[in-house]
């Protein structure tokens, strides 16, 4: 009997679930949404529901399910306690030993999506053949997971990886979400990346594509217009790019990955935004020619499947 | 037969070695004379003829020494290769692989010695009962390991760790020992810390009792200052903490340990230094209540025999 596991990403609109083989070939992927109500009291039901419909379908193919993997959006405690799951309406709960439960015992292994997300990358994506990699999501706001030697740094207060909230820039008047001001969170996420153009933009009367969307400007419309060499998104990118190398650099000196996989909307921009990167994040490490390479993730969404799945393979 | 292991310290000018009980008790220790001459050839050899004698001596007494624990001052790769050691004269050499040779096969672990030491602080000393530590040294440089579940976290360029390079101070116009401009290192190593007291004291004419030692100023000058309240010193250490503090919260939104351990010489300073320390640290890590601890190394000198012998327990 050939043995799979199923990965589940839940996220606050949605469960992605995915069934791999142990090679990590994705055989299917399918989602059901997500029971916010009554915080969230339907969810881990929802979801043994639609595993064990999958496990039942395995079965009659030949095929045995050895475990479930599941990332959820909060942090995990190293006993699997998750505290609060804001989007979830979680509180105080053990999703893994719930859901085994559930599953009339199943092996079931719990991680922070921002964590299991670069397990998969690790796995089959953008880190594929390495054992340490750290990983940067550039979305609405900065993520990042910490792998070493094929296992997620947790750490032990739900922090490691939160590398978006690192303190970059003094001077920022505005709060960030974590009650900090000046993370990197503000700077380079596709939110950040906006308001840079748009304070750049109300700062002179310098021409710029970008005054045309004016309010509106996305961080795409940023990279775009960067790529095709509107000066001001330049400085802009080149400010963002200062500050990702900068934490980039200071990760390197902490944790020293084989390579960071950059993902997310922003990393989009491909190989431009490494090429970005690069030049300060090199200065930033001026100590050794060797370091961590600059690579872009490429599970995009399904991320979260692939790396929740692989945690069953300890 | 009881079991016994023997780490091995391998510095500049001597290297120390002691010999442990598996549950950490130091049973001895010694030291010999590090010959540095002709490419350090000759090192090796004195540690193997040093442990041989060691080894028939625990024999008469009735102990096996399953193994032997090394740190040397330089960057190990994690197949064992160290490139250089420049305090060594080592070029291109296996140190655990060529000890163990010279000592009929007798398992022999080898580690940089800032990451050993902090090995043996999670062992025996400030993170005891701990898992995941990070160790700040506070010396004439900076330095840092990471032990993430027990394990020395070596990273694969030899940088893991390597905390008092991370950039922290725009506009320094010295160099730091790597390269760079505004280490952490160039601040909040003793000889960081004599030389921002020394820039305090050029820039203005406020009395300071720092004034009678001049050039000659040294941090423990300092932090008796600041500790007696010395206005001026109190500032200086205020800027030291400050970069300390900033660090360890990017530390902590990266590999999240369960507590810092601060030791090196400017770590005498004690619960003042933590309690300078706190404040910024806090500050930079306003997005949890919950978060790593402060402590204080306690083994001094002895760290890094204590966590090469921990090595050899796996």
């Amino acid at each position: 009997m050939e043995q799979v596991c199923i990965g589940v990403d839940v996220g606050g609109t949605s469960v992605k679930m995915g069934m791999f083989r142990r090679d990590g070939h994705l055989l299917k992927k399918w989602e059901i949404p997500t029971r916010t109500q009554e915080h969230g009291a339907y969810i881990l039901e929802d979801v043994a529901a639609s595993v064990q419909a999958a496990c039942e379908e395995a079965q009659a193919a030949g095929q045995q399910v050895i475990g479930v993997g599941m990332g959820v959006p909060g942090p995990v405690e190293s006993d699997g306690h998750v505290e609060v799951c804001v989007n979830l309406g979680w509180k105080d709960r053990f999703p893994a030993r719930e859901l085994s439960g559930l599953l009339g015992g199943l092996p079931v292994f719990c991680g922070n999506d921002a964590n299991v997300a670069a397990l998969g990358e690790m796995w089959q994506g953008g880190g594929k053949g390495y054992k340490d990699i750290v990983m940067v999501t550039l979305g609405t706001g900065v993520g990042g997971g910490v792998i070493v030697d094929e296992k997620i740094v947790a750490g032990r207060h739900g922090l490691a990886g939160e590398i978006g909230h690192i303190h970059v820039r003094n001077g920022e008047k505005e709060a960030c979400n974590c009650g900090g001001h000046g993370c990197l969170e503000q700077v380079a996420s596709a939110t950040g990346i906006a308001r840079e153009a748009r304070r750049s933009l109300a700062a002179s009367d310098r021409p710029s594509v970008l005054r045309q969307a004016g309010e509106q400007v996305t961080a795409k419309d940023v990279l775009d217009a960067a790529k095709a060499g509107d000066a001001l998104a330049l400085e802009v990118m080149e400010t963002v790019a200062h500050y990702l190398g900068l934490v980039l650099a200071q990760v390197a000196l902490t944790a020293d990955p084989e390579i960071f996989v950059i993902g997310g909307g922003v990393s989009k921009a491909g190989p431009f935004l490494i090429d970005q990167i690069r030049r300060p994040y090199e200065e930033f490490l001026v100590i050794s020619p060797k370091r961590p390479l600059l690579g872009l993730a490429t599970l995009g969404n399904d991320a979260g499947i692939y790396g929740a799945a692989r945690m069953v393979l300890g």
